[in-house]
């Protein structure tokens, strides 16, 4: 399956090279998320996982702002006069879309801030740095002047890269976090020995020899 | 139950606006723990988890000092006379004050240092950052200096705010940790749920729509 | 059993006074690993749990280098013909250093740089912080101008120190992080209430109250 001329209803999708860019409608308001667009993003993070030609993934800021949590009216509102059972498919609509995220094999560039990220995704708890770490997203802090264009390099150079292996990493990293460590070992020895079957293990090392930079192909 | 007015033996409880501040006795040998205390500290944060009254617990200095950990004349000489049954009810004793402090509903502030906290709980042994992440104490590190006037006003930020919810998430932290993460997602989407029935949720989106402070009554 | 004299074939060892300082050969290649350093690293670590001579382990700097990790011309390349077998085989014998490192009870210092440990230990995977405190080897950063001084200076105040605690904090740090926090909880206390019948317990208290510097014995 290809998504590259993917088209969501509720949120923006800009896809070139490998690499996707998610942002949210609404600039006036700064962005807020809608349940609509709450389960469309669930929706398209489970596609994600049989797209072939999408390696990277980034939360982009539509003017200037990524998100400005869930919309006061719009969501928090409604939610008052919802019975539990409502309520339970509002906050199991949201944890789905965590675990899609999770369970997509593409790394995900979101710098837009822990403030902002917690907000989209727990209705405004505070994510701790180590529920970040936990989750497996990958992170790296820069400045809000640089944020695009760095966001857009690192998701270019990662596309570009061995994404056989990175994809291998991020279920690792989930999977070994909830394993004995001793399981996580084993886990790891075979992981690893499935990469160094790949071609890209192969050109990585011909690259090497030949002193010349690597071209992956993510197989 | 109230406890506004307990009135321990073993050390000091200074208990206003649902704000209880322990210091420990003793400033002129900097508050030495003793077998008393320890047993003490434990019955009381179990009687915590009724109190009605308390939101918000501060570990307090008394002389500048919090503890100087276990006495070494009172505590560590008479352990060298115990038997094996008689070190692990020490032992056991000092586990089940964390046990209680974990389990009751109040956030703790222990600004206290790090070294001198663990004194206090681990008879020495030196806790890490990772290990006061995971046992769930609420930490912030302020100067000496400023040291009793901010934990004051954060605790009095948070005896002021949504208890209910402080309570819920402290509850779900110490629960989450154990669980794997498909099982926290879902733990997290029924807590939420349930956050978003209290009248507090409700006072927080009335005071936003109408341009004010929220005023919150734990409930 | 004693490993003071012991001389292994791929590596250096040089032990005295309780510290054993291994570095690797071939410092014109800034001593790369190879197939036969990383099998008997592996089966030295596990013979390090019946040493009683070897208190604190060292992995130090051969001409300014630890490791420049798996050679590209002598790992690398014949992995590339090997059946999956064969990369099993050599990605299990990686795993088992990590699980003897974690077995053996000393404490073990690298300041070698965490990219440099992580390229010795998972062939180029980086190793994150977590997960370096998870694999609980002890760490401390310094500058590389003052890294063999101060490692030894650490090292040797360990090896003076109270070893069998020491052991016991290593072991209790790896079991407690599989378990339930309650369990964990229990086991410190037996550990504790252990450590508490060591001569070395006695051997602190009597120092403190004769105002002297203890001597410990590791038992």
């Amino acid at each position: 399956m290809n998504m590259s001329d993917y088209k969501p209803k509720h949120f923006n999708w800009l896809a070139q090279n490998g690499v996707a860019v998610i942002t949210l409608k609404g600039a006036e308001r700064k962005n807020p998320i809608t349940f609509e667009s709450y389960a469309e993003l669930g929706q398209t993070f489970r596609a994600l996982s049989r797209a072939r030609d999408i390696k990277v993934i980034i939360f982009g800021s539509n003017g200037g702002n990524f998100c400005s949590g869930g919309d006061v009216h719009d969501i928090i509102g409604p939610l008052l006069s919802r019975d539990m059972k409502g309520l339970l498919e509002f906050t199991r609509m949201t944890g789905e879309l965590v675990k899609a995220m999770r369970a997509c094999p593409q790394p995900i560039i979101a710098v837009i801030g822990h403030g902002r990220a917690s907000e989209l995704l727990y209705t405004g708890r505070v994510m701790t740095a180590e529920e970040g770490e936990r989750w497996g997203f990958f992170n790296r802090i820069v400045g809000a002047d640089k944020l695009e264009a760095d966001s857009m390099a690192m998701a270019q150079q990662l596309a570009n890269g061995p994404t056989f292996a990175h994809a291998m990493t991020k279920t690792m990293l989930h999977q070994e976090f909830a394993m004995p460590l001793d399981a996580a070992i084993e886990a790891e020895a075979l992981a690893q020995a499935v990469c160094m079957q790949t071609r890209d293990f192969r050109r990585a090392y011909e690259a090497f020899v030949a002193k010349q930079k690597p071209q992956f192909a993510g197989n």
